[in-house]
């Protein structure tokens, strides 16, 4: 049997429902011939350790806890058990890890949307250990940074940072390790973007929209997060330098959805809401028409071509696998040598905490081969 | 660096592709610190291994020598360069390759067409080797062969046996790791029967399509291997078998498109081509009518459901990415927990060389863990 030592850095949302997957999964991996022992669990403020984590893990009763107390809202420090754990605060943790990975190989999970992490997964990578992010931000950081975690690729995996569990970076990395060259890759990678772009194709004020899509917990509490296109820009980011485009986010072109003037430091959330937003609604449905007369729809993507990555709304070809995306599917298009004049097309919903913690999963049972 | 030796069989067409995409992938490799060190080739009649297969290797000049022979439609045995190879008559190369796994750990690549290399993947395999199979045979035999070689699933690989290099397996597994339980399958896996389907919708008579597809190099040199859906059935048990359905080809319901008195044993190829088409226009045109008047369009499919799987056509929704699809490429439709009211799909060019040697050619550098 394959034995996995893992350690999980940020238990709500997404990091609870890989515990859960982890222990529901138990029998399956088993028949495998893997077992995934979860060594260590830490958020925001401090950090659970099994006291001989070289040879002990915690139970799934005690995974369960953990995912009691963060559903809950609670800090992890609710849940210490001295007899099975040892507690660290943030940052002391930092070198109990460090720690642990000079002796022990663990694969080291990032759920957390933390830059603090950054640190700490190029230290115990370095030290022989495997990382596999959902966090986006120790890979949009400085190209040096990447250029870090880089060193070792095989031991580094981040599915779930574009596109939740869709398989769109095992797929890039297995066209690019054959030899195949990307000329261009475009996609609806936010979910809450897609769903809006498509309500508005239907006629609907883009200010209505956006206050629907917040009301059905489509959108961050504050809508500009995702409407700023930051969020996608990421994703983006993360693309290119898959390609080898060595860039920053500062070389990214991104279109914004409201003006500077009702950004979050110039204007209240309620104020945007109920005052800023509906002035935008005249300039949208005029550029829908615009592009309906074209025979196309606007969709906000992501294009990377010639070394370059915009983030905006495109006006497309209703008929492309874009044009007729609806609701809040993500799509990629890959265009390349051997995808030349049909794309590659992936498809299929993109967030969610279950699809997202899956492919988090996918990603550990990959790094199966590199551990003894 | 990381080394693996690569050992061909098939070296014609998919296998001539491959070679050169080794030859052409040298320096992007390195880069990755991997070395694919091809220490032998073989067609159906005879098989070179490098002189000290150990620490020696095929140069690329040889491997292009192999690629021009093979494309000049002549045999391996005219290649044989007595410096650098031994050469060995089939059946002989059978013991040759068992000698050599038990002193050197390869990739066994099948890029052939023949059942005959099953009994040797699993031996290779049990010795420790991998397998990357374009082959589909070795995969569609009893389900005790299946057994068999799946034994160490991780050494065996075979993204090109379905969707050519489209990344379905890869996709299909990283989704059975998570845990994601997969309720259907639907694709539409022959890109000649895709291109017959989406032709004839448009109104032209089915015995012109077929010849129109023959003419361009679409179908196989006799139609009727097309047209009987043995190709896809065997890529549906393909499909079938990985979900864990322990079932055969006997198992498995196929629509052939011409009946029984015109198969091959019945009916001349010249005579089914002028005489026996044209009687099946009007049965698909009737098909097609009755299907559109329910807004539906008829694709030739594979279905994976309640442990079944189905080949024929079926009517579908005009709206789903089956239905949408238009000449020749490959479309699959997951439905699973995470992809339930929308499907995962994975679209493109399902046929090929080019496409299919990348997907081997990533199968390969994917093995790269388990070499030193």
């Amino acid at each position: 049997m394959k034995n996995i030592p893992v350690i999980l850095m940020g238990c709500g949302g997404v990091g609870s429902q890989l515990l859960q997957h982890i222990v529901s999964c138990r029998t399956l991996h088993a028949n495998k011939g893997v077992r995934l022992r979860v060594v260590g669990v830490g958020d925001s403020k401090s950090f659970l350790v099994a006291r001989d984590a070289l040879s002990m893990e915690f139970n799934d009763t005690f995974l369960m806890d953990i995912c009691r107390i963060k559903s809950d809202g609670l800090s992890l420090q609710t849940c210490i058990d001295s007899g099975k754990c040892e507690a660290f605060p943030y940052p002391e943790s930092r070198r109990k890890l460090i720690d642990l990975a000079a002796r022990l190989a663990f694969a080291l999970v990032d759920c957390s949307a933390s830059s603090e992490t950054i640190e700490v997964i190029n230290q115990t990578v370095n030290l022989g250990c495997c990382a596999v992010l959902a966090n986006k931000k120790p890979l949009t950081s400085s190209m040096e940074e990447f250029d870090k975690l880089f060193l070792q690729p095989r031991r580094v995996r981040h599915e779930s940072t574009v596109g939740a569990g869709l398989p769109v970076i095992a797929s890039l990395n297995r066209i690019l390790s054959s030899g195949d060259t990307i000329y261009r890759i475009i996609g609806s990678l936010s979910g809450t973007l897609g769903y809006v772009m498509s309500e508005v194709e239907d006629g609907k004020p883009f200010s209505e929209v956006v206050k629907a899509a917040k009301g059905l917990g489509y959108t961050e509490p504050d809508p500009r997060d995702d409407l700023s296109g930051m969020d996608v820009a990421r994703k983006g980011l993360i693309l290119a330098r898959l390609l080898g485009h060595r860039m920053d986010m500062s070389r990214i072109k991104i279109e914004s959805l409201y003006p500077e003037k009702m950004g979050p430091n110039a204007m209240p959330l309620e104020d945007f809401l109920v005052n800023g937003l509906p002035l935008l609604d005249n300039d949208i449905k005029e550029r829908i028409k615009k592009a309906s007369s074209n025979g196309n729809v606007l969709r906000y993507v992501c294009v990377i071509e010639n070394s370059r990555c915009n983030v905006g709304i495109q006006e497309l070809p209703k008929e492309s696998a874009l044009g007729r995306l609806r609701g809040s599917d993500n799509v990629v298009e890959i265009y390349s040598r051997c995808y030349k004049e049909q794309p590659l097309v992936i498809q299929g919903a993109g967030a969610g905490n279950d699809t997202t913690a899956a492919g988090v999963l996918a990603d550990i049972l990959d790094l199966q081969d590199l551990f003894p």
